[in-house]
């Protein structure tokens, strides 16, 4: 009988570290909350850097998007979220002259709010690496030093792609 | 007094067809209705053609987006719309290493409907070209005859990338 009751415990253990982990999201990055549900957000531009060999998608929630389609874009609107997503390129097997995505490297995040983030130039930077989504907590200034060639474009690099109305 | 009917009348015609010009989408190509929203669908992959020069995005409807993220894509299930945005490339002036989009070259679009579509293979095929997106209508197997190397693939190119869950 005790054997029955062990096994009970030890299921029902299995079962809650089970759903736990399924609704468990990312630790914060710079403090800033894993931001949920980007992965369906819209298109903003693509890019390939063939400098370090990665491929990007970047993507904004609704706010980013509007701002990008109507160039309301310097500066971005406080609410505004930017996401980039970074996969190391290959080639597509059936198309070898494609260069498409192949492991995922990191999603990086800037996240607009200029009076909550007035030490980081009006914006929030977050990334988490990795498929398992591991916070990056090295501090804002590996983010700002390599975007300040931009500073006059309010820290963006990207300049969204053209889409018909 | 008629010159401000005549006015009056001038401008209410100008309005008519404001409103109806903002209205208006592209006409269909190949007999498929332009897809409202398409600007908005989430990301299924991107890719750069070194071959010609363009840089792309793949987008999906709702059904097509789940499917992707599952895996559940040979066969792609009745419903699923692809959406192949596609630019010619350039630098980005901040960043030459990065290759961008540039100029739009078309939408293209395969929608899965195996009952509806079986002269060509479960897919109805379209295009619309240029900003004006203009509809292509020179035939289906304009499309079919360069996706034949993928036929074993549900006749689809794109390896959905890969993203945290």
């Amino acid at each position: 009988m005790y054997k029955f009751i062990i096994s009970l415990v030890l299921f029902l253990l299995a079962f809650v570290t089970l759903i736990y982990a399924a609704e468990q999201t990312s630790e914060p990055s710079h403090g800033i909350a894993y931001p949920k549900g980007w992965q369906n957000w819209g298109t903003i531009a693509v890019s390939h850097r063939i400098d370090n060999n990665t491929i990007r998608v970047i993507l904004g929630n609704d706010d980013a998007i509007k701002a990008a389609r109507s160039g309301n874009t310097n500066p971005w609107p406080d609410g505004a979220i930017l996401g980039k997503v970074v996969w190391k390129d290959t080639k597509l097997e059936n198309w070898k002259e494609a260069i498409v995505p192949d492991k995922l490297v990191h999603a990086e995040f800037m996240f607009k709010d200029s009076k909550k983030y007035t030490q980081s130039y009006g914006w929030g930077w977050a990334r988490w690496v990795g498929l398992e989504q591991k916070p990056f907590n090295s501090g804002t200034q590996v983010c700002t030093t390599c975007h300040t060639p931009v500073k006059k474009r309010d820290w963006v690099f990207t300049e969204p792609a053209i889409f018909p109305k």
